[in-house]
């Protein structure tokens, strides 16, 4: 039912070093950075470095090591932002929220009484983003 | 910062068979049932057995026999639903959006144009519950 993947995505062009990222993490599995549309301070996306286009078409193999940083990352972001809880998201194709098409999870830090921002398109400024991820970096 | 897990939760007692749910899935590590209050039809929660309140929590052993039984659900959920997509959440705290302190996954089926419904407390009829799991079960 799915598409193929296609490696012109713009989380392929982040993994292959084509375009930057405020990373947070990264070993040879797995890369976390920030979400340059945040739906709140310190939404960081958590990719696996095997291509796929989500979880649908995903090796299993390639997910314990990704849900493994999903958890690494929840525990550091809700920590850096002293936040009061964590949510997490995976979207699988766009009538479920998909935008780029290669596997990802949303690691959203939440406060009390605070609801999600819209995903509304509109760009973080690049110094506070590369804050947050020095926030999370220094946790982790 | 979160606190300890409570067994006296509806997913323990689902776990225990203290109380009752419609099944589509169970491992020695997992058990996966209907939402009684679905977002969509054939929302279902993907849980581990071992304790633990949320992710955040979790022992990190957990986490890889659980997130490839949310794949196996995804993709058995998407088929059985002829769905164009499907929606993987998991809250950690009610800030976060968890309202049951058992670490849990949903995975919700998704149509085009179809946006989830809100987790209003509206409970769905047994008959539907128990006819979306075979439906699931089937293609499992």
């Amino acid at each position: 039912m799915s598409a193929a993947y296609d490696e012109n995505n713009i989380f392929g062009k982040i993994l292959r070093g084509e375009i930057p990222a405020h990373k947070v993490y990264e070993d040879d599995d797995t890369l976390a950075f920030m979400d340059v549309m945040p739906q709140a301070e310190g939404h960081v996306l958590v990719v696996p470095k095997a291509a796929s286009r989500n979880i649908l078409d995903a090796d299993p193999a390639t997910l314990g090591p990704l849900i493994a940083v999903v958890q690494k990352v929840a525990i550091a972001a809700q920590d850096a932002f002293d936040a009061d809880g964590v949510t997490i998201m995976q979207f699988n194709e766009a009538p479920a929220g998909q935008s780029v098409f290669h596997l990802h999870f949303h690691v959203i830090p939440r406060r009390e009484g605070a609801p999600l921002r819209p995903h509304s398109g509109k760009m973080e400024d690049g110094a506070v983003l590369a804050a947050n991820a020095e926030k999370i970096r220094e946790v982790l």
